[in-house]
Protein backbone atom coordinates (compact mmCIF):
# COMPACT_ATOMS: atom_id res chain seq x y z
CA UNK A 1 0.00 0.00 0.00
CA UNK A 2 2.67 2.07 0.73
CA UNK A 3 4.19 1.80 -2.56
CA UNK A 4 1.24 3.02 -4.22
CA UNK A 5 1.05 6.01 -2.63
CA UNK A 6 4.90 6.73 -3.17
CA UNK A 7 4.22 6.19 -6.41
CA UNK A 8 1.43 8.91 -6.93
CA UNK A 9 3.34 11.27 -5.31
CA UNK A 10 6.30 10.59 -7.27
CA UNK A 11 3.79 11.03 -10.71
CA UNK A 12 2.88 14.07 -9.48
CA UNK A 13 6.70 15.36 -8.49
CA UNK A 14 7.59 14.21 -11.94
CA UNK A 15 4.61 16.40 -13.32
CA UNK A 16 6.22 19.35 -11.64
CA UNK A 17 9.49 18.56 -12.64
CA UNK A 18 8.81 17.89 -16.69
CA UNK A 19 6.90 21.34 -16.82
CA UNK A 20 9.99 23.33 -15.33
CA UNK A 21 12.53 21.83 -17.05
CA UNK A 22 10.14 22.50 -19.89
CA UNK A 23 9.78 26.26 -18.85
CA UNK A 24 13.45 26.33 -18.46
CA UNK A 25 14.13 25.31 -22.03
CA UNK A 26 11.35 27.75 -23.17
CA UNK A 27 13.04 30.48 -21.15
CA UNK A 28 16.88 29.06 -22.36
CA UNK A 29 15.81 29.30 -25.85
CA UNK A 30 14.13 32.84 -26.10
CA UNK A 31 16.63 36.24 -26.39
CA UNK A 32 16.19 39.03 -23.97
CA UNK A 33 14.58 41.08 -26.70
CA UNK A 34 11.95 38.05 -26.80
CA UNK A 35 11.28 38.34 -23.77
CA UNK A 36 10.18 41.53 -23.65
CA UNK A 37 7.69 41.03 -26.27
CA UNK A 38 3.74 40.24 -25.78
CA UNK A 39 2.70 36.95 -25.69
CA UNK A 40 -0.05 37.68 -28.13
CA UNK A 41 -1.27 41.21 -28.92
CA UNK A 42 -2.28 43.17 -25.45
CA UNK A 43 -1.31 40.16 -23.51
CA UNK A 44 1.38 39.70 -21.06
CA UNK A 45 4.67 40.13 -21.96
CA UNK A 46 6.76 37.74 -21.65
CA UNK A 47 9.32 38.86 -18.57
CA UNK A 48 5.96 39.75 -17.24
CA UNK A 49 5.48 36.11 -17.26
CA UNK A 50 8.56 35.16 -15.96
CA UNK A 51 8.53 37.28 -12.73
CA UNK A 52 5.02 36.61 -12.32
CA UNK A 53 5.68 32.47 -12.36
CA UNK A 54 8.93 33.08 -9.99
CA UNK A 55 6.84 35.32 -7.46
CA UNK A 56 4.01 32.57 -7.40
CA UNK A 57 6.39 30.05 -6.84
CA UNK A 58 8.88 31.97 -4.46
CA UNK A 59 5.55 31.93 -2.71
CA UNK A 60 5.43 28.37 -1.88
CA UNK A 61 8.25 28.95 0.24
CA UNK A 62 5.94 30.11 3.40
CA UNK A 63 2.67 28.27 2.15
CA UNK A 64 4.63 25.15 2.16
CA UNK A 65 5.93 25.61 5.36
CA UNK A 66 9.58 26.12 4.00
CA UNK A 67 10.90 29.34 5.24
CA UNK A 68 10.65 32.99 3.69
CA UNK A 69 10.36 33.99 -0.13
CA UNK A 70 13.72 34.46 -1.24
CA UNK A 71 12.38 37.45 -3.58
CA UNK A 72 9.22 39.43 -1.92
CA UNK A 73 9.44 42.16 -3.64
CA UNK A 74 8.95 40.44 -6.54
CA UNK A 75 5.18 40.18 -5.42
CA UNK A 76 4.05 43.73 -5.27
CA UNK A 77 5.57 44.07 -9.43
CA UNK A 78 4.30 40.51 -11.00
CA UNK A 79 1.17 39.58 -8.60
CA UNK A 80 -0.38 42.54 -7.27
CA UNK A 81 -0.19 44.86 -10.24
CA UNK A 82 -0.49 44.16 -14.14
CA UNK A 83 2.35 43.73 -16.74
CA UNK A 84 1.44 47.82 -17.75
CA UNK A 85 1.57 49.40 -14.01
CA UNK A 86 4.65 51.51 -14.68
CA UNK A 87 6.61 49.40 -11.78
CA UNK A 88 10.06 49.25 -12.84
CA UNK A 89 10.99 45.37 -13.16
CA UNK A 90 14.31 44.02 -12.05
CA UNK A 91 16.85 43.58 -15.22
CA UNK A 92 15.76 40.24 -17.48
CA UNK A 93 18.99 38.96 -16.15
CA UNK A 94 18.52 39.05 -13.28
CA UNK A 95 14.66 37.31 -13.22
CA UNK A 96 16.38 34.48 -15.34
CA UNK A 97 18.91 33.84 -11.86
CA UNK A 98 15.70 34.54 -9.82
CA UNK A 99 13.47 31.83 -11.78
CA UNK A 100 16.17 29.39 -11.90
CA UNK A 101 17.05 29.84 -8.04
CA UNK A 102 13.48 29.64 -6.38
CA UNK A 103 13.05 26.29 -8.77
CA UNK A 104 16.34 24.69 -7.60
CA UNK A 105 15.90 25.75 -4.01
CA UNK A 106 12.08 24.20 -4.36
CA UNK A 107 13.10 20.97 -5.66
CA UNK A 108 16.24 20.51 -2.93
CA UNK A 109 13.20 20.41 -0.59
CA UNK A 110 10.56 18.85 -2.51
CA UNK A 111 13.25 15.92 -2.95
CA UNK A 112 13.68 15.46 0.52
CA UNK A 113 9.74 15.26 1.88
CA UNK A 114 8.41 12.08 2.75
CA UNK A 115 5.02 10.91 2.24
CA UNK A 116 3.28 12.37 5.27
CA UNK A 117 5.06 15.87 4.55
CA UNK A 118 3.19 16.01 1.54
CA UNK A 119 -0.03 15.22 3.08
CA UNK A 120 0.25 17.33 5.72
CA UNK A 121 -2.12 20.77 5.34
CA UNK A 122 -0.26 24.07 4.15
CA UNK A 123 -0.39 27.04 6.33
CA UNK A 124 -2.96 29.10 4.43
CA UNK A 125 -5.77 26.72 6.10
CA UNK A 126 -6.65 26.58 9.51
CA UNK A 127 -6.84 23.51 11.73
CA UNK A 128 -10.40 23.40 11.96
CA UNK A 129 -10.83 23.55 8.25
CA UNK A 130 -8.11 21.40 7.52
CA UNK A 131 -10.02 18.59 9.58
CA UNK A 132 -13.05 18.66 6.79
CA UNK A 133 -11.09 19.75 4.31
CA UNK A 134 -8.32 16.84 4.31
CA UNK A 135 -7.17 17.90 0.49
CA UNK A 136 -6.19 20.90 1.02
CA UNK A 137 -2.54 19.34 1.57
CA UNK A 138 0.83 20.41 0.49
CA UNK A 139 0.69 17.99 -3.07
CA UNK A 140 -2.74 19.56 -4.09
CA UNK A 141 -0.38 22.84 -3.89
CA UNK A 142 1.94 21.40 -5.91
CA UNK A 143 -0.75 19.80 -7.92
CA UNK A 144 -2.32 23.25 -8.01
CA UNK A 145 1.17 25.38 -8.95
CA UNK A 146 1.98 22.77 -12.03
CA UNK A 147 -1.23 23.02 -13.89
CA UNK A 148 -0.63 27.35 -13.57
CA UNK A 149 2.39 26.56 -14.59
CA UNK A 150 1.36 25.05 -17.20
CA UNK A 151 -1.19 27.48 -18.74
CA UNK A 152 1.28 30.23 -18.84
CA UNK A 153 3.30 28.05 -20.65
CA UNK A 154 0.89 27.43 -23.34
CA UNK A 155 1.12 30.87 -23.72
CA UNK A 156 4.54 32.08 -23.66
CA UNK A 157 5.17 29.31 -26.16
CA UNK A 158 3.93 32.18 -28.93
CA UNK A 159 7.07 33.74 -28.10
CA UNK A 160 8.79 31.06 -30.08
CA UNK A 161 9.35 32.46 -33.82
CA UNK B 1 -3.26 4.35 4.21
CA UNK B 2 -6.29 3.57 1.96
CA UNK B 3 -8.11 6.77 2.80
CA UNK B 4 -4.90 8.80 1.78
CA UNK B 5 -5.32 6.80 -1.71
CA UNK B 6 -8.45 7.80 -2.07
CA UNK B 7 -7.34 11.29 -1.25
CA UNK B 8 -4.80 11.69 -3.20
CA UNK B 9 -6.73 10.16 -6.76
CA UNK B 10 -9.67 12.42 -5.28
CA UNK B 11 -7.56 15.42 -5.88
CA UNK B 12 -6.18 14.37 -9.55
CA UNK B 13 -9.51 13.60 -10.50
CA UNK B 14 -10.87 17.26 -8.99
CA UNK B 15 -8.42 19.39 -11.19
CA UNK B 16 -9.53 17.29 -14.32
CA UNK B 17 -13.05 18.04 -13.31
CA UNK B 18 -11.89 22.05 -12.79
CA UNK B 19 -10.20 22.14 -15.79
CA UNK B 20 -12.93 20.37 -18.18
CA UNK B 21 -15.62 22.74 -16.11
CA UNK B 22 -13.22 25.63 -16.74
CA UNK B 23 -13.18 24.65 -20.64
CA UNK B 24 -16.88 24.13 -20.71
CA UNK B 25 -17.20 27.97 -19.33
CA UNK B 26 -15.02 29.70 -21.76
CA UNK B 27 -16.55 27.56 -24.73
CA UNK B 28 -19.99 28.46 -24.06
CA UNK B 29 -18.57 32.18 -23.47
CA UNK B 30 -17.32 32.53 -27.22
CA UNK B 31 -19.52 32.44 -30.32
CA UNK B 32 -18.94 30.41 -32.99
CA UNK B 33 -17.39 33.60 -34.99
CA UNK B 34 -15.22 33.95 -31.91
CA UNK B 35 -13.60 30.31 -32.71
CA UNK B 36 -12.84 30.26 -35.86
CA UNK B 37 -10.57 33.20 -34.76
CA UNK B 38 -6.89 32.50 -34.61
CA UNK B 39 -5.68 32.62 -31.00
CA UNK B 40 -3.01 34.40 -31.80
CA UNK B 41 -1.61 35.79 -35.05
CA UNK B 42 -0.37 32.63 -37.25
CA UNK B 43 -1.68 30.27 -34.38
CA UNK B 44 -4.22 27.91 -34.34
CA UNK B 45 -8.20 28.80 -34.49
CA UNK B 46 -10.27 28.81 -31.63
CA UNK B 47 -12.82 25.75 -33.40
CA UNK B 48 -9.53 23.62 -34.29
CA UNK B 49 -8.35 23.71 -30.43
CA UNK B 50 -11.87 22.83 -29.67
CA UNK B 51 -11.47 19.93 -31.81
CA UNK B 52 -7.95 18.93 -31.30
CA UNK B 53 -9.09 18.87 -27.30
CA UNK B 54 -12.01 16.78 -28.57
CA UNK B 55 -10.05 14.33 -30.21
CA UNK B 56 -7.64 13.50 -27.71
CA UNK B 57 -10.11 12.89 -24.87
CA UNK B 58 -12.20 10.96 -27.01
CA UNK B 59 -8.59 8.85 -27.48
CA UNK B 60 -9.02 8.12 -23.80
CA UNK B 61 -11.74 5.60 -24.52
CA UNK B 62 -9.46 3.02 -25.70
CA UNK B 63 -6.51 4.26 -24.13
CA UNK B 64 -7.74 3.22 -20.85
CA UNK B 65 -9.94 0.13 -21.91
CA UNK B 66 -13.37 1.97 -21.86
CA UNK B 67 -14.14 1.40 -25.49
CA UNK B 68 -14.29 2.42 -28.84
CA UNK B 69 -13.72 6.37 -29.72
CA UNK B 70 -17.17 7.97 -30.50
CA UNK B 71 -15.54 10.09 -32.79
CA UNK B 72 -12.96 8.30 -34.76
CA UNK B 73 -13.08 10.83 -37.48
CA UNK B 74 -11.67 13.43 -35.30
CA UNK B 75 -8.07 11.74 -35.20
CA UNK B 76 -7.40 12.71 -38.88
CA UNK B 77 -8.74 16.21 -38.79
CA UNK B 78 -7.52 17.46 -35.70
CA UNK B 79 -4.46 15.52 -34.22
CA UNK B 80 -2.61 14.36 -37.47
CA UNK B 81 -3.23 17.30 -39.39
CA UNK B 82 -2.82 21.11 -38.65
CA UNK B 83 -5.36 23.59 -38.95
CA UNK B 84 -4.77 24.53 -42.17
CA UNK B 85 -4.47 21.52 -43.79
CA UNK B 86 -7.74 22.03 -46.26
CA UNK B 87 -9.92 19.15 -44.54
CA UNK B 88 -13.38 20.29 -44.23
CA UNK B 89 -13.94 20.50 -40.51
CA UNK B 90 -17.50 19.37 -38.53
CA UNK B 91 -19.90 22.43 -37.88
CA UNK B 92 -18.75 24.29 -34.86
CA UNK B 93 -22.27 23.63 -33.30
CA UNK B 94 -21.62 19.94 -33.88
CA UNK B 95 -17.85 20.07 -32.04
CA UNK B 96 -19.52 22.12 -29.28
CA UNK B 97 -21.74 18.56 -29.02
CA UNK B 98 -18.79 16.38 -29.04
CA UNK B 99 -16.66 17.83 -26.73
CA UNK B 100 -19.95 17.81 -23.80
CA UNK B 101 -20.41 14.15 -24.73
CA UNK B 102 -16.73 13.22 -24.89
CA UNK B 103 -16.41 14.49 -21.69
CA UNK B 104 -19.53 13.28 -19.88
CA UNK B 105 -19.11 9.81 -20.85
CA UNK B 106 -15.45 10.03 -19.71
CA UNK B 107 -16.47 11.40 -16.36
CA UNK B 108 -19.50 8.28 -15.92
CA UNK B 109 -16.54 5.74 -15.86
CA UNK B 110 -14.10 7.71 -13.94
CA UNK B 111 -16.62 8.17 -10.92
CA UNK B 112 -17.26 4.39 -11.29
CA UNK B 113 -12.92 3.37 -11.22
CA UNK B 114 -11.86 2.25 -7.91
CA UNK B 115 -8.67 2.71 -6.62
CA UNK B 116 -6.82 -0.46 -8.17
CA UNK B 117 -8.30 0.51 -11.32
CA UNK B 118 -6.67 3.73 -11.46
CA UNK B 119 -3.73 1.68 -11.26
CA UNK B 120 -3.56 -0.54 -13.50
CA UNK B 121 -2.02 -0.15 -17.07
CA UNK B 122 -2.74 1.39 -20.10
CA UNK B 123 -3.52 0.05 -22.96
CA UNK B 124 -0.29 1.29 -24.89
CA UNK B 125 2.47 -0.05 -22.50
CA UNK B 126 3.06 -3.66 -22.74
CA UNK B 127 3.36 -6.25 -19.49
CA UNK B 128 6.95 -6.15 -18.99
CA UNK B 129 7.52 -2.13 -19.22
CA UNK B 130 4.69 -1.92 -17.32
CA UNK B 131 6.71 -4.23 -14.96
CA UNK B 132 9.62 -1.55 -14.83
CA UNK B 133 7.97 1.07 -15.28
CA UNK B 134 4.46 1.03 -12.71
CA UNK B 135 3.65 4.82 -13.11
CA UNK B 136 2.64 4.36 -16.59
CA UNK B 137 -0.92 3.28 -15.25
CA UNK B 138 -3.68 5.40 -16.00
CA UNK B 139 -3.96 7.81 -13.36
CA UNK B 140 -0.82 9.54 -15.00
CA UNK B 141 -2.60 9.09 -18.06
CA UNK B 142 -5.62 11.19 -16.47
CA UNK B 143 -2.88 13.58 -15.09
CA UNK B 144 -0.93 14.10 -18.50
CA UNK B 145 -4.31 15.23 -19.96
CA UNK B 146 -4.85 17.30 -17.54
CA UNK B 147 -1.82 19.00 -18.14
CA UNK B 148 -2.65 19.28 -21.94
CA UNK B 149 -5.83 20.71 -21.42
CA UNK B 150 -4.41 23.11 -19.52
CA UNK B 151 -1.49 24.22 -21.93
CA UNK B 152 -4.19 24.81 -24.17
CA UNK B 153 -6.89 26.43 -22.31
CA UNK B 154 -4.45 29.60 -21.78
CA UNK B 155 -3.63 30.03 -25.29
CA UNK B 156 -8.05 29.55 -25.46
CA UNK B 157 -8.06 32.52 -22.86
CA UNK B 158 -7.19 35.17 -25.54
CA UNK B 159 -10.46 34.62 -27.28
CA UNK B 160 -11.89 36.65 -24.87
CA UNK B 161 -11.89 40.34 -25.51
Amino acid sequence: MIDQQQLIIKMNLDAWNTQITKADKLFNSLSDEQLQEQVAPGRNSGIYLLGHLTAVHDALFPLLGLGEKLYPQLEDIFIKNPDKSGIEKPLTKDLRNYWSEVNNKLSQHFNQFNIDEWFQKHTSVSDEDFEKEPHRNKLNVLLSRTNHLVYHLGQLAFLKK
